[in-house]
């Protein structure tokens, strides 16, 4: 029990909970400290009832238990998951909803089934455009009337890349009901939003789904654009921001990510970015997982230090200076900066 | 499991962990989610041979075993501890140090021995100037060479205030090792730093004590002066900082507390400090509890509100505007201000 990191709680109901990137010792996030994002309380679910049910424009429509599925071909996929909202507390000024810090992502493998062989064995229809995803969580929201399911849609095409899952295990173990047990979607690259937990159905519908958390929730309200893949970002895990050191040698550790182009380089600044440093990888590329950086450091000189980290993508991409201010705080992706002192 | 609030964890080593404001369902914290500050690891406790040493100028040197504790007559008081860093993250420009937030205060009934007892069982002598207390905890410094223990020094009258315990229990159950067993020294109304942990040594000296955690750190370096008692201060534990709520009744709950004079009242403003109105009392006035207070407050329309909470003392003081900004970050007590958005 001594020196537990512990999950952040930003919000008790619905819970939303963030991990504490101070503790980023392994690249796989462990499941009691993986980051919660609910919009909605813990749904109940009946196992002796629960199906995942496949409709809408489909020759074969389906009804899978959760027999039927674990008894299904299963794959096993790393994938890091972010929530839109990571590093909001950051945007200047603020902006409304969960003020999360560095910690609004986690990193875990998952084992279940491809979605991809789900919708094959449904036989969709030619017209067939978006699929929808209907988790069993449901509730108010406070900005319109009614009971709404937590529900979200992807294009036919981005459902059927082959690496979408329907989780059934995280890290090996069955799936933790906070994590979406019994099956979760993981949509790999994209921000979690999209990973619907509680799945209970998958609609193949002809027209773009317009419900709440596609288009009110989720959506840079500055561009109008549905908020999808993860931007690529790179954050400092340690130290912390205004950590007092002794002088002597230090381990700057962080992660970096994106959901469009594999990171191909990070580098750190201690002054406020005229030059540049590279930091070494501590984990090897894999196509969604943050991969871990770290950086040897002597402070041999007592005094105040500034310290940035920057990643760069195999497209050239570089993070911006400034965030992409958005009235709903999403996708916040600007040069980390933390400033330390040495004694 | 579901909706479990935890400790922020703000530091591994030494373990710095911040109670989460937002859970505040009683005035009592329950032991676990007790905020914890730290100055090193752990210390490591043989009960074989603990006992408390009372030493220096007395006339009757004492060594007090667990069991001889326990057999003396126990009072019990409630006492809100706060760390002197409690909101230094709100302090601009930000200042070095843990970047805690609102929740480095937590509320424990604690019972134990009378330091005044113990005192005046030792017998001090009239040259007597200072108490020192030393915990069993030890480590390095990042400012300086060597090996500290962590301790701290009271003047003597403040050490003869009957109010001050040698705890042994934290809300009714033997007191945690994380907290300070087998016994630490309470100190009612002074930031935390005063209530040394795993206490293993008292001394009455006749000079003042300048160890580094009373001359170095515990300084407001602006003023020079120590820090000691805990200023006047509110806080907002309920909703937080750019919540969005739904229309309709919400309660504002939040605590307040001083360590010089009792809080008289508490007021909330919605028109960043125009007017005010009185928040109401959910706990009896205790000396050195802190209170919550609470106000139910109807949104009616959509809209951005600021939020502001400020207290005033019997004497009269009110919470500054603009915090009494020092380089160590101590002491934080502006008037908190919150934006909520009503959809």
């Amino acid at each position: 029990m001594l020196y537990t990191p512990h999950l952040t709680t930003r919000k008790i109901m619905p819970e939303m909970q963030e991990f504490p990137m101070l503790s980023l010792s392994s690249r796989i996030t462990p499941e009691h400290l993986f980051y919660i994002r609910n919009h909605f309380p813990y749904p109940i679910i009946d196992m002796r009832t629960w199906g995942l049910q496949i409709n809408g424009l489909v020759n074969r429509p389906l009804y899978l238990r959760y027999h039927d599925l674990l008894q299904m071909h299963q794959v096993s996929i790393p994938v890091t998951l972010e929530c839109a909202g990571e590093k909001r507390a950051l945007f200047v000024p603020k902006t409304r909803g969960e003020q999360w810090e560095l910690g609004a992502s986690s990193h875990a493998v998952w084992t279940g089934v491809r979605l991809m062989d789900i919708l094959k064995a449904a036989c969709i229809l030619p017209n067939a455009m978006e699929v929808t995803f209907e988790g069993m969580d449901k509730g108010v929201r406070t900005d319109m009337q009614g009971i709404f399911t937590y529900m979200r849609s992807l294009p036919i095409k981005e459902a059927l890349n082959p690496d979408l899952l329907i989780a059934l295990y995280m890290n090996g173990k069955p799936l933790p009901f906070r994590h979406g047990y019994p099956a979760r979607l993981i949509v790999p690259g994209w921000y979690g939003m999209a990973s619907v937990k509680w799945l209970q159905r998958i609609t193949i519908i002809d027209q773009p789904f317009k419900g709440p958390f596609q288009a009110v929730d989720y959506v840079y309200v500055n561009t109008a654009k549905p908020v999808e893949t993860i931007r690529l970002n790179s954050t400092i895990a340690q130290p912390s921001d205004q950590q007092v050191l002794a002088k002597g040698e230090h381990l700057l550790l962080g992660t970096a990510i994106s959901g469009d182009s594999p990171v191909l380089f990070v580098e750190v600044s201690f002054d406020n970015g005229m030059t540049w440093q590279p930091a070494s990888w501590l984990d090897p590329h894999e196509s969604y997982s943050w991969r871990r950086w770290c950086l040897k450091w002597t402070a041999t000189n007592s005094g105040t230090y500034d310290i940035s980290v920057r990643a760069t993508d195999a497209a050239g991409n570089v993070q911006p200076e400034i965030a992409d201010w958005n009235e709903k705080g999403y996708g916040y992706n600007a040069i980390q900066k933390i400033r330390v002192y040495v004694d």
